[in-house]
């Protein structure tokens, strides 16, 4: 055997849980057609850029032949930065300028980059399961250990307690994402409240700041007027901000995306510059040029969420009428729901004979649940109702 | 001091001393007027992108407005990996196939991932002086330790028993640039054919293979026709070749590469596997969607790369006429001429009287040198001669 990196040849050659789903899909999609399989497992937006994306990839293209593609300097280029800075103020009453943006190839990107700068080894990076897998992964290869902290069972939010209870003088910082990939839960502000009361008393005991991570890609994905999403750093100073446009503008391949760190981040020139450094040691030369130039244009807009909206309110409704136990979820564009038996698994191969693809939480770091992204087509969702509700039977829920 | 990552910290921290002379530079423009400073530092390409590219992506505008952003596999679209795989074996007589081709985001995603993938800690990787100073930071962000090798001073041509005397059982590879930055030279076929049965002998010695990395981003900037960069996989076979698209199609901004691994790699799906987990874990989710599109319409196409053979002519011309010494330069857009005092930086700090900004060669690991990037318009090469002339006569060159 080549003595090459195990652990890269392991995440390499692990097919994820989600991409063989999806394998699996296409395999049936080919054997009965595409319209008959109800393929829940991708988080991957169904609705296209809005408008003023390709417009402004128009206009762009119509300008400076050599700047638009060229180099930007690696936080950035100077006018984007800017205008992220500018939007942030206005939108959250966030204090941030310029030089507290660092432009990235996605919400990844922002990840790898904060979590290299910030963590030596032996440090501990909290995630509140359930989680996105690929926590594990950047944490680990940035030299931390990943520490899961359970959410309440009964409606995945943040069991605040078991939060402080995991805490300890290694830990470095802890990731919130909300709205919640795999649960759709977005944390109110009372929570974001008391665990900034908790991190303010243990940073004070340690002497030493313990960061929150917002990871924040499915911040606009709120379909209720009346549910906010804090902006962490108003509540808690030690916040670092990973944002993508992924989701917001449709724009998942483009890979774009900032950090912001505020002015009040202790010593926040050099956590800044750690993160650049960070950046460039990863092989992040600079954000892509071209999407970059884009978000001034661009900030604000989102693709059409209603869709999303209409996807949820129909699913929702559905699946509580047929018996099955769903987490409400106001944001994001995924349901959380309880497997009617305690394998997760076990629970979606009997779906598959229903054609109806759902990903088991295991891999989230929950057992016992399925993740249904239904950022797909409202037509598919409706297809695939008598689906549900053949299984639901099946398992004697109502 | 908060207790964050020191290398990261300082890599952020320390500005190149490439980016402190194009500041300065910025800072003489506004003074006394742009026309008037002969600012060689950046490795910034002067020459649009090919019209091919800006009309490849207006076309995939008018396409599926979903598919244009949306992700990608990881490895890349199967599509543009088939057409760079076919258009490897057409060009080079290569044996690829769409599954030996990664996709990244450029040069340096291409070599973090190859490089986080073989190496384990205690591995030695060896770069050719002068070299790219990333090289160092990829390397030691790899987890392994650069070795550096001189090439032979005269002609900056690969010093093989140098080489051969640094190989070891540590060795884990050798990158090899070709053509160079810094120096602008191109390695022969004869050099190659060398190396090749070196690390032939030498891994079978140490049973296992010590690779070679081919960072290929200057292969298409050649400028008289009897020069040829040899394939290296067609020489060596545990060849992984590092690719960019930012110098040939001119889009250095918009971060889009590959890595080939060919099947002749002993073990080769596992190295491939190993180097997409790495990309998965340092944060790179896909090379951006859209310049990922345009690789299959603008393959075997350049930016107008005559404008630069005009300029390395004149410039060699009159510098070798003024006196200086200048390194053979078949390639790459970098002249590598030797500073007439044996500190190179007192040189260019000479040179900025004449408003000549020279990068000295310290920070490519061979002091003595400066570098002089001729990817800028031909009016200024023009312009600045007799500068460079003035200086050659401060020093008495001839």
């Amino acid at each position: 055997m080549i003595p090459i990196s195990e652990k890269m040849l392991e995440l390499g050659e692990k097919s994820s849980v989600i991409r063989e789903i999806f394998e699996y899909g296409n395999r049936r999609r080919a054997e009965i057609g595409a319209e008959n399989v109800f393929d829940f497992s991708l988080g991957n937006p169904s609705v296209p850029a809005p408008p003023e994306v390709n417009a402004a990839i128009r206009e762009l293209l119509d300008g400076d032949a050599v700047s638009v593609h060229g180099y930007t300097s690696a936080p950035g280029d100077m006018n984007t930065r800017r205008a992220v800075a500018e939007y942030l103020c206005k939108t959250h009453g966030a204090s941030l300028k310029a030089e507290n943006i660092y432009m990235t190839c996605g919400a990844a990107a922002s990840l790898t980059a904060t979590l290299n700068a910030i963590c030596v080894p032996g440090d501990e990076v909290i995630a509140l399961a359930p989680f996105f897998p690929e926590y594990r992964v950047f944490a680990e290869k940035a030299g931390a250990v990943l520490v899961a902290v359970k959410c309440r069972e009964h409606d995945m939010q943040i069991d605040v307690s078991a939060l402080d209870a995991a805490i300890n003088c290694k830990t470095k910082a802890i990731i919130i994402n909300s709205p919640n990939n795999p649960t759709g839960v977005v944390y109110p502000e009372e929570t974001i409240k008391e665990i900034s009361n908790i991190l303010k008393k243990r940073s004070a005991e340690y002497g030493k700041p313990i960061y929150i991570i917002a990871d924040e890609p499915y911040r606009e994905l709120v379909y209720d007027g009346h549910v906010k999403v804090p902006f962490i750093p108003n509540y808690y100073d030690e916040t670092v901000v990973c944002y993508s446009f992924s989701k917001s503008l449709s724009l998942p391949g483009e890979r774009i995306g900032y950090v912001a760190v505020g002015d009040k981040c202790t010593e926040w020139k050099r956590l800044f510059a750690a993160i650049c450094g960070a950046g460039r040691s990863l092989g992040f030369v600079c954000a892509p040029s071209l999407f970059q130039k884009i978000v001034p244009k661009c900030l604000g807009k989102t693709a059409d969420i209603s869709i999303y909206k209409k996807n949820r309110d129909i699913l929702v409704g559905a699946l509580t009428k047929y018996g099955y136990y769903v987490i409400r979820a106001d944001g994001a564009f995924y349901l959380f729901v309880k497997s009617p038996e305690a394998d997760a698994a076990a629970f979606c191969e009997k779906a598959k004979k229903y054609e109806l693809l759902l990903v088991p939480s295991d891999s989230f770091s929950f057992p016992g649940y399925v993740r249904i992204a239904y950022c797909v087509g409202t037509d598919m969702i409706e297809r695939s109702l008598p689906a549900f509700e053949a299984l639901a039977k099946e398992y004697g829920l109502k």
